[in-house]
Protein backbone atom coordinates (compact mmCIF):
# COMPACT_ATOMS: atom_id res chain seq x y z
CA UNK A 1 0.00 0.00 0.00
CA UNK A 2 1.41 3.37 -0.35
CA UNK A 3 2.02 6.12 1.85
CA UNK A 4 -0.92 6.96 4.05
CA UNK A 5 0.97 10.46 4.23
CA UNK A 6 0.98 10.95 0.85
CA UNK A 7 -2.47 9.42 0.46
CA UNK A 8 -3.32 11.95 3.05
CA UNK A 9 -1.50 14.79 1.76
CA UNK A 10 -2.73 14.63 -1.92
CA UNK A 11 -6.64 14.30 -0.63
CA UNK A 12 -6.72 17.16 1.59
CA UNK A 13 -5.19 19.94 -1.34
CA UNK A 14 -8.22 17.63 -4.09
CA UNK A 15 -10.54 18.18 -1.45
CA UNK A 16 -10.20 21.96 -0.43
CA UNK A 17 -9.42 22.86 -4.19
CA UNK A 18 -12.49 21.02 -5.50
CA UNK A 19 -14.56 22.31 -2.16
CA UNK A 20 -13.55 25.94 -3.31
CA UNK A 21 -14.02 25.61 -7.16
CA UNK A 22 -16.93 23.12 -7.61
CA UNK A 23 -18.57 21.40 -4.65
CA UNK A 24 -20.83 19.67 -6.54
CA UNK A 25 -17.85 17.40 -7.71
CA UNK A 26 -17.23 16.61 -3.85
CA UNK A 27 -19.88 13.66 -3.77
CA UNK A 28 -17.98 11.20 -5.53
CA UNK A 29 -15.95 11.27 -2.15
CA UNK A 30 -18.40 10.21 0.03
CA UNK A 31 -20.69 7.15 -0.20
CA UNK A 32 -24.18 5.64 1.58
CA UNK A 33 -22.12 5.16 4.43
CA UNK A 34 -20.23 8.21 5.09
CA UNK A 35 -21.00 10.96 7.92
CA UNK A 36 -20.48 14.65 8.17
CA UNK A 37 -21.12 16.62 11.50
CA UNK A 38 -21.01 19.75 9.92
CA UNK A 39 -20.49 22.33 12.79
CA UNK A 40 -23.02 20.37 14.76
CA UNK A 41 -25.30 19.33 12.44
CA UNK A 42 -25.34 15.92 11.20
CA UNK A 43 -25.79 14.13 7.63
CA UNK A 44 -25.33 10.61 6.93
CA UNK A 45 -25.07 9.62 2.93
CA UNK A 46 -23.53 11.24 0.27
CA UNK A 47 -26.74 12.69 -0.94
CA UNK A 48 -27.90 14.41 1.85
CA UNK A 49 -23.82 15.33 3.16
CA UNK A 50 -24.01 16.79 -0.72
CA UNK A 51 -27.53 18.38 0.15
CA UNK A 52 -25.67 20.49 3.28
CA UNK A 53 -22.58 21.23 1.46
CA UNK A 54 -24.04 22.98 -1.05
CA UNK A 55 -26.60 24.79 0.70
CA UNK A 56 -24.03 26.34 3.43
CA UNK A 57 -24.68 29.80 3.48
CA UNK A 58 -21.51 30.73 1.88
CA UNK A 59 -21.17 30.82 -1.32
CA UNK A 60 -17.61 31.32 -2.67
CA UNK A 61 -14.94 29.86 -0.05
CA UNK A 62 -11.17 29.87 -0.16
CA UNK A 63 -9.47 27.66 1.96
CA UNK A 64 -5.42 28.70 2.64
CA UNK A 65 -4.28 24.83 1.19
CA UNK A 66 -0.71 26.09 1.36
CA UNK A 67 -1.19 27.19 4.71
CA UNK A 68 -3.02 24.13 6.38
CA UNK A 69 -1.92 22.52 9.22
CA UNK A 70 -1.72 18.73 8.70
CA UNK A 71 -1.53 15.34 10.67
CA UNK A 72 -2.36 12.05 9.27
CA UNK A 73 -1.93 8.67 10.88
CA UNK A 74 -3.30 5.13 9.49
CA UNK A 75 -5.94 3.52 11.63
CA UNK A 76 -8.21 0.68 11.39
CA UNK A 77 -8.28 -1.94 8.71
CA UNK A 78 -5.79 0.09 6.20
CA UNK A 79 -7.95 3.56 6.65
CA UNK A 80 -6.04 6.74 7.27
CA UNK A 81 -6.64 9.13 9.71
CA UNK A 82 -6.43 13.17 8.61
CA UNK A 83 -6.55 16.56 11.06
CA UNK A 84 -6.38 19.49 9.36
CA UNK A 85 -6.44 22.89 10.93
CA UNK A 86 -6.86 26.44 8.93
CA UNK A 87 -7.88 29.42 7.48
CA UNK A 88 -10.48 30.10 4.87
CA UNK A 89 -12.10 33.54 3.09
CA UNK A 90 -15.86 33.43 3.18
CA UNK A 91 -17.35 35.48 0.30
CA UNK A 92 -14.85 37.56 -0.53
CA UNK A 93 -14.32 39.18 2.86
CA UNK A 94 -10.67 38.72 3.19
CA UNK A 95 -10.43 41.61 5.50
CA UNK A 96 -12.38 38.73 8.29
CA UNK A 97 -10.21 35.07 8.00
CA UNK A 98 -11.98 32.26 10.20
CA UNK A 99 -9.99 29.43 11.63
CA UNK A 100 -11.53 25.87 10.74
CA UNK A 101 -10.44 22.56 11.72
CA UNK A 102 -11.64 19.42 10.13
CA UNK A 103 -11.21 15.58 10.82
CA UNK A 104 -11.80 12.80 8.01
CA UNK A 105 -11.36 8.71 8.48
CA UNK A 106 -10.36 7.92 4.43
CA UNK A 107 -11.23 4.22 3.67
CA UNK A 108 -10.12 1.97 0.72
CA UNK A 109 -12.72 0.84 -1.81
CA UNK A 110 -12.11 -0.81 -4.90
CA UNK A 111 -9.46 0.74 -5.03
CA UNK A 112 -10.64 4.02 -4.71
CA UNK A 113 -10.46 6.32 -1.31
CA UNK A 114 -13.79 7.65 0.15
CA UNK A 115 -14.70 9.38 3.21
CA UNK A 116 -16.41 7.68 5.84
CA UNK A 117 -15.80 10.57 8.62
CA UNK A 118 -15.91 13.94 8.23
CA UNK A 119 -16.50 16.68 10.75
CA UNK A 120 -15.93 20.36 10.70
CA UNK A 121 -15.52 23.10 13.07
CA UNK A 122 -15.75 26.49 11.85
CA UNK A 123 -14.21 28.05 15.13
CA UNK A 124 -12.05 26.77 17.06
CA UNK A 125 -14.52 26.94 20.58
CA UNK B 1 -23.35 -2.19 21.54
CA UNK B 2 -23.46 0.90 23.96
CA UNK B 3 -24.02 3.77 22.17
CA UNK B 4 -20.94 5.29 20.24
CA UNK B 5 -21.57 9.39 21.25
CA UNK B 6 -21.81 7.53 25.79
CA UNK B 7 -18.90 5.65 25.33
CA UNK B 8 -17.07 8.60 23.84
CA UNK B 9 -18.52 11.30 26.22
CA UNK B 10 -17.26 9.01 28.94
CA UNK B 11 -13.84 8.66 27.33
CA UNK B 12 -13.07 12.10 26.76
CA UNK B 13 -13.98 12.85 30.84
CA UNK B 14 -11.83 10.23 31.86
CA UNK B 15 -8.94 11.05 30.11
CA UNK B 16 -8.67 14.72 30.59
CA UNK B 17 -9.25 14.07 34.49
CA UNK B 18 -6.53 11.85 34.68
CA UNK B 19 -4.54 13.94 32.36
CA UNK B 20 -4.94 16.51 34.62
CA UNK B 21 -4.74 14.80 37.85
CA UNK B 22 -2.01 11.53 37.29
CA UNK B 23 -0.60 11.59 34.14
CA UNK B 24 1.11 8.16 34.69
CA UNK B 25 -2.08 6.54 34.78
CA UNK B 26 -3.35 7.38 31.16
CA UNK B 27 -0.70 4.70 30.19
CA UNK B 28 -3.47 1.63 30.13
CA UNK B 29 -5.28 3.52 27.57
CA UNK B 30 -2.75 3.09 24.96
CA UNK B 31 -1.33 -0.26 23.37
CA UNK B 32 1.89 -1.59 21.49
CA UNK B 33 0.46 -0.19 18.45
CA UNK B 34 -1.57 3.25 19.63
CA UNK B 35 -0.12 6.01 17.55
CA UNK B 36 0.45 10.18 19.04
CA UNK B 37 1.17 12.67 16.92
CA UNK B 38 1.59 15.47 19.72
CA UNK B 39 2.16 19.26 18.61
CA UNK B 40 3.85 17.53 15.44
CA UNK B 41 6.44 15.18 17.40
CA UNK B 42 5.44 11.48 17.04
CA UNK B 43 5.33 8.40 19.29
CA UNK B 44 4.08 4.98 18.81
CA UNK B 45 3.13 2.05 21.57
CA UNK B 46 2.10 2.78 24.96
CA UNK B 47 5.86 2.94 26.29
CA UNK B 48 6.59 5.67 24.22
CA UNK B 49 3.79 7.31 24.24
CA UNK B 50 3.75 7.70 28.22
CA UNK B 51 7.58 8.87 28.16
CA UNK B 52 6.27 11.97 26.14
CA UNK B 53 3.25 13.00 28.17
CA UNK B 54 5.15 12.71 31.45
CA UNK B 55 8.02 14.78 30.02
CA UNK B 56 6.02 17.52 28.68
CA UNK B 57 7.37 21.59 29.93
CA UNK B 58 4.37 21.61 31.28
CA UNK B 59 4.15 20.01 34.16
CA UNK B 60 0.88 20.90 35.59
CA UNK B 61 -2.22 20.62 33.04
CA UNK B 62 -5.67 22.08 33.64
CA UNK B 63 -8.25 21.20 30.96
CA UNK B 64 -11.47 23.00 30.94
CA UNK B 65 -13.55 19.81 30.49
CA UNK B 66 -16.73 21.54 31.38
CA UNK B 67 -16.20 24.04 28.65
CA UNK B 68 -15.12 21.04 25.83
CA UNK B 69 -16.69 20.97 22.50
CA UNK B 70 -16.60 17.20 21.18
CA UNK B 71 -18.08 15.67 18.66
CA UNK B 72 -18.15 12.03 18.13
CA UNK B 73 -18.68 9.29 15.20
CA UNK B 74 -18.74 6.53 14.57
CA UNK B 75 -16.16 4.92 12.77
CA UNK B 76 -14.24 1.41 10.89
CA UNK B 77 -15.38 -1.73 12.74
CA UNK B 78 -17.04 -0.48 15.76
CA UNK B 79 -14.35 2.11 16.25
CA UNK B 80 -15.78 5.50 17.76
CA UNK B 81 -14.16 8.83 16.08
CA UNK B 82 -13.66 11.61 18.80
CA UNK B 83 -13.01 15.09 17.96
CA UNK B 84 -12.43 17.70 20.99
CA UNK B 85 -11.42 21.57 20.97
CA UNK B 86 -11.31 23.96 24.05
CA UNK B 87 -9.20 25.34 25.73
CA UNK B 88 -6.43 24.18 28.84
CA UNK B 89 -4.24 25.93 31.94
CA UNK B 90 -0.16 25.19 32.32
CA UNK B 91 1.37 25.72 35.35
CA UNK B 92 -1.25 27.36 36.88
CA UNK B 93 -0.97 30.48 34.50
CA UNK B 94 -4.72 31.62 34.07
CA UNK B 95 -4.02 34.59 32.63
CA UNK B 96 -3.03 32.95 29.68
CA UNK B 97 -5.61 29.96 28.80
CA UNK B 98 -4.05 28.36 25.41
CA UNK B 99 -6.37 26.57 23.15
CA UNK B 100 -6.45 23.24 21.69
CA UNK B 101 -7.38 20.20 19.81
CA UNK B 102 -7.14 16.73 19.79
CA UNK B 103 -8.61 14.15 17.86
CA UNK B 104 -8.53 10.23 19.34
CA UNK B 105 -9.30 6.88 17.55
CA UNK B 106 -10.81 3.86 20.00
CA UNK B 107 -10.70 0.39 19.65
CA UNK B 108 -12.61 -2.07 21.40
CA UNK B 109 -10.61 -4.71 22.40
CA UNK B 110 -11.34 -7.35 25.42
CA UNK B 111 -14.16 -5.65 26.46
CA UNK B 112 -11.94 -2.61 26.52
CA UNK B 113 -11.39 0.43 24.69
CA UNK B 114 -8.18 1.47 23.94
CA UNK B 115 -6.32 4.53 22.31
CA UNK B 116 -4.88 3.50 18.68
CA UNK B 117 -4.84 7.03 17.23
CA UNK B 118 -4.24 10.54 19.06
CA UNK B 119 -3.88 13.66 17.44
CA UNK B 120 -3.06 16.24 19.85
CA UNK B 121 -2.32 20.69 18.78
CA UNK B 122 -1.94 23.28 21.30
CA UNK B 123 -2.86 26.01 19.57
CA UNK B 124 -5.62 26.62 16.18
CA UNK B 125 -2.46 26.69 13.47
Amino acid sequence: MSDPVQIGTAFVKFYYQTFDTDRANLASLYQANSMLTFSGAQAMGSAAIMEKLTSLSFRKVQHDVEGLNINIQPTVNDSILVFVSGQLIADDDSDHPMMFSQVFTLCPSNGQWFILNDIFNLSFL
